[in-house]
């Protein structure tokens, strides 16, 4: 993996790159979406291509437990298992381990983690050496270390007693990767210390001591936003700024301004999917005050036979219209999933195109205006 | 509309032909899948495309209870609502009112048939006349009479009263097309008359004296198939054979040869699409005894690397194996459908294009004894 900066804002931290993969380049700042379960919800890996999609990332937690890590090595990796032959990532496993199944009967210890399945009550462990075994299988181009995720609530002495176990198993992590993997698979350490600047800080400096090719920030959910963007500051002023830099699982619009202003290459999030399935489209023609959407689900739209979003390109927009969309969901077909999912997609993968586009153009703080206000 | 038979079969009634309408023409014989509700099931027109499909059917009683024909009519009509800009036809509404709204219900006069909304309860009144401005709004190529569609254990008498109905109505829907709509759509006329030769004879017969464009036929739902294949038989024997046919709701592998063999030429059927979402995959490596399917359902795909069809073309065989497709069906993923619909629609089409190849070739019957051996 090789990570080019291209351009940088003049008024900020944010900047262009180039972060060239065994499977191609991706144009940065990016946003990643989640297919899951190797699988975009309702979209083939043809439609993630064509709105835009660059790269996508693949939950270790779900692809674990199913088809298992040896259904997709035996496939020749996930590239070929779900027929997406550009950038992928994983996680860990630990976020969804901790937070999806049974947080409560999650046992916690040096070793790793135990958690429960969320499909049939199983009991299962993970540690750096069983996620970094997994990671391997399923071949990503980009891994991620396995780390504790904190609640949001987390003392402080909580805190620096799991910053200890993160930063041990991010050494333990480093050294599972195997030799054949280390050629093919980028391994990113992992930035957490809640919401406390001193254990931000020192995570970032143990962590960069490591020199991982890149590294993912653990946001703070749970939170407002204010917090997560806290954590990013002060992981990003100590981390070495020509490696690319990940921030786990957030995605929103005011999200992504803030997170390139501070430096932020990539972003992952079920949000434009997650929200399409429930009915929520996003637009330039809304904003902030709703969240950059609208719900297509509402009676207005029976009769307004104008495109999703006047401004968007993608091909669903330049063929479909709200009511024809507005019936869909109405009357269950699937077909509603997939042209939401499209659009709610290409609306991310446009709008990075434009911040990217504004980088160069040294008119990033104009743009972000635009949005924010 | 024009209809040209362009080959013969030497031995039977097949032949080939090229159905012109205002929307482009399609090679017959055809399979013609359901968009039941405006929609394919879980596929794009784009992919119904792709994957070889050059006509649809739209339901007329799904559309009239949802979004309703005036939804339709301002878009422009289904092909630009929908999104396909080839060929269509709509059913008469009659069948879907019979059958799936509380057939206990349902009012049959001479004026026409009253019946409750499988979505509401609500009470609604279809009669030639209303049929016929709702297929006029919703603006496909092809239109449908309406007609009684009786049950499979009818009495003569009972058949015979209600053919006289069914000719009545005929004769209505002819008069009540408006002269904008007879330059754009065809009306076929439908031949009923349960399994009474005599009956099938007489309506033939009434029906060609009208001279429609194109003519339905009704088959027999609850009967061995071998009593929908001698209706249609009947039917034919009578009817003018430079008119294009269509064998209704019919659609099997089975139903297929039979139909095209005593010179049918049009099909449609939810079979490809409905089949499919429930686990059913259609292959050439199947055959009578397995009714030309299998399910990807079962443990023993697991770690079957290989596609769908061994001998298919089309893209989901082309780029997913059957490991894949059946982890999607396990873990429930909106994308099963998607992918499982498209290759049965391929299967289908691929089919009917090699018996259009088999009657110009003349060896129709060769191929047809190599599927149902």
């Amino acid at each position: 993996m090789k990570f080019t900066i291209t351009a940088r804002d003049q008024k900020t931290a944010a900047r262009t790159g180039i972060l060239k993969t065994a499977h191609g380049s991706i144009k940065t700042p990016a946003f990643i979406p989640c297919a899951t379960q190797a699988a975009l919800k309702g979209m083939t890996s043809q439609q993630a291509q064509e709105c835009g999609t660059q790269m996508l990332m693949v939950n270790t937690y779900h692809c674990y437990l199913r088809p298992g890590p040896e259904t997709v090595a035996q496939a020749g990796g996930l590239h070929r298992f779900m027929n997406w032959h550009k950038p992928l990532m994983t996680d860990s496993g630990g976020f969804q381990a901790f937070s999806l199944a049974y947080p409560k009967l999650v046992k916690i210890s040096d070793a790793g983690v135990e958690f429960r399945s969320h499909i049939d009550f199983s009991k299962h462990m993970f540690t750096p050496e069983i996620s970094i075994g997994i990671q391997e299988k399923l071949g990503a181009d980009i891994m991620f270390a396995f780390d504790e995720c904190t609640p949001f609530d987390a003392s402080l002495d909580y805190i620096k007693d799991s910053l200890r176990r993160t930063h041990t198993w991010a050494e333990r992590c480093k050294k599972a990767q195997t030799n054949k993997s280390k050629k093919m698979q980028s391994l990113y350490g992992i930035v957490q210390g809640g919401q406390f600047k001193e254990m931000r800080r020192q995570s970032a400096e143990f962590l960069a001591s490591l020199d991982f090719p890149g590294y993912g920030i653990g946001s703070i959910f749970g939170q407002p936003k204010v917090a997560s963007y806290d954590a990013l500051k002060w992981s990003l002023e100590v981390l070495p700024e020509k490696k690319p830099i990940h921030f786990l699982g957030i995605g929103a619009v005011d999200d992504l301004f803030a997170g390139v202003e501070l430096g932020v290459d990539t972003f992952d999030c079920v949000l434009p999917t997650r929200l399409g399935r429930v009915g929520y489209v996003f637009s330039s023609q809304c904003n902030k005050k709703t969240k950059w959407r609208y719900r297509i689900t509402n009676t207005r739209f029976k009769h307004d036979y104008s495109p999703l979003d006047k401004n968007c390109t993608c091909s669903v927009c330049q063929n479909y219209t709200k009511a024809y969309i507005h019936h869909l969901y109405k009357a269950n077909e699937l077909l509603f999933y997939t042209l939401a999912s499209y659009h709610n997609l290409a609306f991310f993968n446009n709008l990075m195109q434009d911040i990217r586009r504004s980088i160069v153009n040294d008119n990033f703080l104009k743009l972000k205006k635009k949005w924010l206000q």
